[in-house]
């Protein structure tokens, strides 16, 4: 059952106002139940506890991927370039709708415990026994692993991968547009419709025209202003280090041997790191909201105490630090320990910087591995300039960070136990 | 600890772009655990299964209701009217805030089969061994009971009760704007800055000032559409019949003595009727859907089906019947049943007309109880009207239904079945 | 020079984002002189008098027209529609842009005065030795003349006049939604794009599917909220009495033989009702403005006078009236003689509802003309209804008016000879 | 008459919806002759030609500012902040209002040519004999010269002056939001609420909070990119080129003597630079597009054609020139000649740098005049640093100038005379 549908169906999507169905594998990939899972996970994660209107799922941001991925090619196709490989279609709406069906719930931090990777378990779900390798494989035998693969960035025509994965893919339009609007900011908001205007199939590659290079300035501005004012803001950076505390406290009793009230088999199977298929399909986040429900009351105080602070938003206060030393953090973590607390669980220091975004990296250090193609400008001449070679507003952005270093810690403990602490303690938690 | 704030506290609110915190209370109540349980519960059940944007949490709507009912007191006392009585301003803001806190999971297909009563909930959160409870005592010993009267529409000043229930109020006004905003569609934007303009305290009643009128037209005219577009979707429809299916479904089986393999403590006592407030408190989104994960692979096969078909969202379909006879009924009720199918749970008729809804409805029939004060027009000589009267559109829509009947059922059997059935039932549900 | 651009061209427009040109004819089309002097003509005539952001002109009006009817044909070219007739798009596209080319300034007050036609003149520029026609003349001899029968409604293809005039063409889709932006009102906002969705061409119509039957509903709405709100409200209404009082002064002071000190030659022609079209090319809303400029200083002190609240905006006040009986009136008229005003000129009653629109209105008369085709629907059995018989909400709006009477007169003199005034007037009056 | 309006009047407003009028003063101001005429003046000049929405006047603007300015002050007064001088705040709001008013029709392209100055007429029309005045004078004797010394920057206030001219005042944050709302681009628009928030007096000064630094910087990110999307946009620049033309040439004729068929009094005054107070005021778009339609047949060929170019927007084409050597432009120069064409009218380098404008210019070179206060930050130890000291992003924009010159010449007469040129001028006109 592959081919048009008789008669396009669609979403309404507050983002792009509707999404537009015309192929009876998209239909069907849509309905399988690990697609339909996406509903269950949310999209920012934690972000709902910063920026309450964050609630959105990965499902509509697979759709709006899906949706810009197919606005390009169109308008690929009704130009009829013939740099553009018109036999790639479904598979390149396929990738773009299924790139994230892999994810977990609460992915980053998640990940960070487990060392999961939620691109393997993408691929697991496309070459496993499930509804979407089954819909995929009407198309062609060989249909899961060509999706595959241009999801593990190997599909032998670039092209293709960088529609959904480049420094201005289709991934990353719908985010910054769509975390932009279920966030109320209005940060994220460039023209998406003038830059799908000015992007250009070109010998393997694609490219924006020059005259589309202030649009594509107002994007990278866009993604700058994200990051520092939603991805990276320290509010919800302290809920996912309580998150990370869960999952470490979680598997530390479990590996010490640690007899759960409540532990559901895929939260066991993660705990034991022999994730399956069946059992990855069933970790949502209404599983780990209700094991942290249940786990609220759990013997071990400590896990008790940070699934409630997660349940119920009482998160971690920070610190700003310009440059942390040793000595100072030795000092702390003494100070802590005084007032009886952990300073494995009860300090941590965070610097976003460390986490693999930047605005923008066109050149990389040798030997570094070059994750995202670059954005090309292609000029009248046929011509094509890396856009920093171009744009001083990108140059002078480019490689820019301003992180700073923040110490996050519960504020209860010391404010009941402030006459303990030093003088220059209090002086640096603000405790007067 | 009640007061002003040292500093006022902002939300940003991707409808009323911020929200503005200016009271110790208000701020004292949001991080209580029974408030930041309202995350976990979405503001429109299962309309995410029709309108994949609508993920939005009653958290979020509990916040603009407080915000505008925040703005029409503070546009009162700006004006000095002498008809506001300024002494409730707290108490109408923390009825605003809570008026919605009792709400459980999918409440509207809950309260069918449990006869659980959202608004009770509210007040036993209110008065019951709370935090939130701890925080209204701070105001005063009987400052709990007062907010629970508000709620009840029994508190003796009705201008307070109508700021957050009447046939224009903060609770409308907000989830209007909301629920449009985050489906995506635009019926339900109208001018609520001139409707907080024109609102008048007026003899011990809020009215509108007759130069507003048209808004007001507007702001129904919103209602109309969203009703019609939204909230009665037939898609929408389908997805609560299978969760009261499988409620009831769970009842039954509970009520014959089944096993249960899962069967958490809060469920139990839903089930049993002997719900406590310690268990409704962890009655969320999360463990409902947990327990149909779990419940999918029930012994009871019917279960199993109806779970997988709400996580899944393999909905019933529908077809339109002008005026369903009870001949017509019958015979699918035989036919359904000769191809194994239960008419209890595989056929429901809805109509929804039957729900307590209706665009405006300002005279009632003798012995109706009048649920919401209608909306009142205040003209230059101080005289007040009911708004049909003056406006030719209101009084048009008044009183219009357009329902239909839709007979809902599960399609793949009857596909299956085909052969087996009548040429008129094949008709009847486009069998080709 | 007929036949595709070589690039696509496209202009930045506020209300569809882009406005995409394809054919080099449009592109000539817009660049003649006669389709640029609408730039100096706005859309709304005196209405920015009332509502500041109204500046627009029919400029932009007529390319948003134009890109309607683009989406539209659009549409139906990639739904290969038999019943549209694909040779047909440049001439229904190069009607939809110009059907208003034959607009002069502030039509409305002076086609009232001076008894012109907007559209008898497009067809005189279409037909004429213009720049337009040489354009037209290119596509083919008699391509002026078809472009001409379908904005005269008599074109034989009944389906390419309704894409321009009907009761929901591309004319008043585009106005709505532009007057709404302007103006900063959010009455006017409907669902375009859905709407486009399901227009269909069907046996020489173009008809609706029944499931966009709300967003019809919803279109018809926001029209009668525009009509109440924006186009009758009673401020424009009394700029546009001045305006035509400011016409009729000079028409009568020219009859007589006056002398006027400023006479541009357009204007001399249009005062002797022997207007050329090289005069009337020039006669722009500077020209106008110019000219009451000049005349604010004429001799005759009623024309300078009027000329001066126009341009200053000294607008005459308004008392509202149920029923405006000729005895009151007679008193009125004796009482601002009294005075020393003219009734002639300082006291008009106006009556919106004379005006030739109405929310929407299927049934017409025996005997009256039928000017605009209704709206129908299409079912699936693909049967056509006239939308007021399926839809609850459009008959009852259909036929509503709201009319009121108002008089409109100059305040001041009314102020400054109160003493001399009877109790009676003063109280019709509102003067204390 | 002075003091507050028995009842606040409101402007509906497409950028901040309502505008808000509480003051009699404000209230008479606006109905003010000379405040009127705004409304016969666009605010973007020339713009219309490139972004047809461009349309809205200065009278809007003007209105806008105000309205800026009032919910600053609005939000020092609710706060209670010392630091506001609160005795300002009318004065501040007539400054708010007024700055502007001395305006005349395309100022910037005027200015250049008759070394006019808006700012000087503002206080002309302030001081002198005007409605304006009048209204001033009621509220004190002196109050015109207290406004007039707000706008020339010599009020010894300094925070009131900085309210509407700083690198972040009231007018610049009016004109990005409303520029981008009728252009239709999205690139203007920053966070207003946000930045109202957490403005603070201090200190005579106005500085902002430390925590509001990345709204600051989208507010400068969206000026950089309104800077080089709308306001140097190249078809803007070269109808402002034809726009001084015109004046050049009319100037040129009168003071050869020339006698010109139409000559209105304020634009002989104008070109002989003894331009009154009373002609000034009658100085509009609608008078100098008269005046271009008249001139279209003058007998001076040259200027027929400059004004037809500017009325049917056939303007001048461009070419891109890295660095232009004198040489080069000798040789273009020639060829021009050659052909019949003048340089000096026919060939225009533009380099819109040397316009005073650029993102953001904190430090100033020794000797240079400081014109605006820079963006001050507050940080939670009451410490003030300009914001480039702070904020990564803006040192790296500020003193960005992406600057290109371009060479500005009609291309019609090069396309007709292409044989005669040489085959270099035909490259470098892009002539094949």
């Amino acid at each position: 059952m592959c081919g048009p549908l008789t008669e396009e169906k669609v979403f309404k999507d507050p983002v792009h106002k509707y999404i537009y169905v015309q192929d009876r594998t998209i239909w069907d990939l849509i309905n399988t139940m690990e697609f339909q899972r996406l509903r269950r996970i949310r999209q920012l994660g934690t972000t709902y506890l910063t920026f309450h209107g964050a609630e959105h799922s990965r499902f509509s941001h697979s759709l709006g991927v899906y949706e810009i991925t197919r606005k390009i090619i169109s308008q690929f196709e009704r130009n009829g370039y013939p740099d553009w490989p018109q036999e790639e279609r479904l598979l390149s709406l396929c990738a773009a709708l299924l790139h994230d069906v892999g994810h977990g719930p609460f992915s980053h931090s998640m990940e960070e415990v487990f060392h999961t990777h939620h691109e393997q378990w993408t691929c697991r779900i496309l070459q496993g026994d499930t509804e979407i390798n089954a819909v995929l494989r009407q198309v062609s035998p060989d249909f899961p692993d060509k999706v595959a693969a241009v999801i593990k960035k190997k599909y032998p025509k670039p092209i293709v991968v960088s529609l959904i994965s480049s420094q201005m893919d289709a991934d990353r339009m719908d985010y910054l547009l769509r975390d932009a609007y279920f966030t109320g900011v209005n940060y994220g908001t460039f023209d998406l419709e003038r830059i799908l205007r000015v992007l250009r199939p070109f010998k393997g590659q694609i490219v924006v025209k020059e005259s589309g290079m202030h649009a594509v300035e107002h994007y990278l501005m866009s993604r700058y202003q994200m990051y520092w004012q939603i991805y990276f803001h320290p509010v919800t950076r302290s809920s996912e280090i309580i998150l990370r505390q869960v999952f470490r406290r979680a598997k530390e009793l479990y590996e010490s041997g640690y007899s759960f009230y409540y532990m559901p088999l895929p939260l066991k199977s993660l705990l034991e790191q022999k994730m399956t298929l069946q059992h990855y399909m069933k970790l949502d986040e209404s599983l780990l909201q209700t094991a942290f429900q249940e786990w609220s009351n759990e013997g071990d105080e400590l896990l008790g105490d940070l699934c409630r602070r997660f349940l119920h938003r009482r998160l971690y206060k920070y610190i700003t630090m310009d440059n942390p030393d040793e000595e100072l953090l030795g000092e702390v973590s003494r100070a802590f320990q005084s007032i009886g607390l952990h300073p494995d669980y009860h300090m941590e220091i965070d610097y976003p910087f460390d986490l693999p975004y930047d605005v923008y990296r066109p050149d990389l250090k040798i030997g570094e591995k070059r994750e995202k193609a670059p954005i090309l400008l292609l000029d009248h001449k046929e011509s094509v300039s890396e856009i920093s070679l171009k744009s001083d507003i990108v140059r002078s952005i480019t490689g820019l960070h301003q992180g700073q270093y923040h110490l996050y810690y519960p504020e209860e403990p010391l404010i009941s136990n402030k006459n303990i602490l030093s003088k220059k303690m209090k002086e640096l938690f603000h405790l007067n």
